[in-house]
């Protein structure tokens, strides 16, 4: 390969086709994780795509392919996830370089200080001549583990909404205030996780959590008259995701109604489900049924790189098993004979797509 | 009245009855209450004992009274309740008195710096000839305000078991876990707090709060691995509570059970329900009645210093309705008419008081 360092500081090796500028596919994860995770969040999908040239053994395509090793995709450092995808799709811009860590140091001067130039980053973004982006990565989730599958087909990524929910009642004495007189807004918060619950369990492919919740003023002998909980629903399906959340909505409101409550919210996110490329994600299903692997399609619930790239280009995705479902965590691993199912299948894959192309060009 | 103040800060006036040191009926509530907070509380039981000795106007009964202004109920600066009623009852020891507050100051040294000595404090205990301590207190909840009447007859102060209860999942990513493969501690709590209010509406007299509760690790993405809850149960009947927190905690395991968590819990205080006297309360309703408004027997959902007095002596109190429930607030209140029918309905009862112990001596 031919390898280089782009101004967003991704490690990009060239693999040429039979000839020189075919059309490229890239294979991309990123080298970077959270504090205190694992060995294999982001980095397998980089070795698997090393790997997968290797396993060419000097053979050509008739496309070539980057093994992009991409920088930045968690947001630890500045609170931004996916710099090094934004540089290759063209939105790592002025604005976001000059957003500052912590210490008051900004993007553009990081990537100074490792010996790039930001004014750069620009020449960093694909041109017109990729034709799909493949990742590899652990699922960070425990359904393959629990289906006893190797292999997940990603074939989009759940579109989320997050909230803050704040009920209000009226905090009160809890010795001294009958049940039947008080507005509880931890009762009725309460109730409302129920439904929250209910409402994901009763939609096919939904997750729904109340993860953070604060009761007001918190003393034990107090009833609570303010909680304040988040929510975060997640669905492929925008229109059921939207359709669950306005269904969690008014169970608050209904809930607060008859407690004598009152209840409001503040959208904090609201994303679009991403759906891959039909097409690619068909040639990975086939890819992993040729090896004997039962094919198993699967939404992703969490973002991935492959969700920034699939604003510009055709992207496909394939999970690997991530025992317990643990990641970000130093128990996160992976077992042998799965990452070998995945350079099985992604080997498949390429050729596939060769034939496929070879075909198209003759 | 004869104006004496004890080694304990009580300021203590003695209107003897016809002959000297006969047996005397203590009229006292606490001159104290907490910052922030309102005119009534404690102090308007003081007034209205002073009141009554004025509405007596120099009429001599078969008994003394000695109206006490404790000195210190709200424990807000030590961290320790009722040191003006311990002192009465004998058991603001030498341990308590060393007891400090945040600046390192003990008790001992407060009642040194205001001019009295701390080793005279065994001497403010109440002796042999005292038969009775009546309190007037704002109801400091909204029971008599929502019932529309003045005067409540107190006949118990609730016991309490307050604890802490833990429930156990595993946290995890709120995109990645599917709901059927979730250990949402939150989801057990918020179902559990729902059972917690059940069981209290489904017990006459009975109150349950949970006032506090903290999901971990807390943030919006994650589902909650760890959520500590407070509980407070609080009833007249100690068997009733007992029976009532048993079903609670069994309800909680239940739920942690059929969820695949675990609960564990932490007992906080265990105070057994305290009665007052019946002959005295008996007193106390007929002097309500007599005044032509209803009568209402109630058990305090909160602490009181009759409580502490019950120890020793035989113990009524009566309740002067709270506006809107308000208390430990600048909007307490009561309504002028009320303290009347207060001042009224404490006259009959010494009245009547008089009359029985008239006969008796007789």
């Amino acid at each position: 390969m031919q390898v280089t360092v782009d101004a967003a500081g991704n490690v990009r090796g060239l693999y040429a086709g039979r000839q020189p500028d075919q059309p490229r596919l890239i294979i991309g994860s990123h080298i970077d994780t959270v504090p205190a995770a694992g060995a294999f969040d982001g980095v397998l999908g980089v070795v698997l795509g090393i790997a997968l040239i290797e396993a060419l053994d000097g053979r050509r395509l008739s496309f070539g392919i980057e093994v992009v090793a991409l920088s930045e995709e968690e947001g630890v450092r500045f609170g931004i996830p996916f710099l090094g995808s934004r540089a290759l799709i063209g939105t790592l811009d002025s604005a976001l370089l000059d957003r500052r860590d912590k210490n008051g140091i900004s993007i553009a001067q990081v990537i100074r200080d490792f010996g790039l130039d930001p004014d750069c980053v620009p020449m960093a973004a694909l041109n017109g001549n990729v034709f799909g982006y493949l990742e590899f990565h652990i699922e960070q989730g425990p359904v393959l583990d629990s289906l006893h599958l190797p292999l997940g087909v990603v074939e989009a990524i759940v579109g989320q909404s997050r909230m803050e929910v704040r009920f209000r009642g009226k905090a009160n004495h809890a010795g001294t205030t009958p049940m039947n007189l008080r507005q509880d807004a931890l009762s009725g918060a309460a109730e409302w996780i129920g439904l929250v619950e209910h409402e994901a369990l009763g939609t096919p492919g939904m997750v729904a959590t109340v993860g953070q919740v604060e009761a007001l003023p918190g003393a034990g002998n107090v009833i609570p008259g303010e909680v304040h909980a988040s929510l975060d629903v997640r669905h492929a399906n925008n229109e059921v995701r939207v359709r669950a959340v306005a269904q969690i909505l008014k169970a608050a409101r209904e809930v607060a109604g008859r407690r004598g409550l009152t209840v409001e919210y503040e959208t904090r996110l609201d994303q679009n489900a991403v759906a891959f490329d039909p097409g690619l994600v068909a040639s990975m299903e086939r890819a992993v049924e040729a090896g004997g692997w039962p094919v198993h399609r699967m939404v992703s619930g969490a973002g991935h790189d492959a969700m920034v790239l699939a604003a510009k280009v055709p992207v496909a995705m394939l999970f690997v098993r991530s025992p317990g479902g643990i990641s970000h965590h130093p128990d996160e691993s992976v077992h042998p004979a799965d990452v070998e199912a995945a350079l099985e299948t992604g080997l498949r894959f390429l050729e596939d797509l060769d034939a496929s192309r070879t075909l198209q060009t003759v």
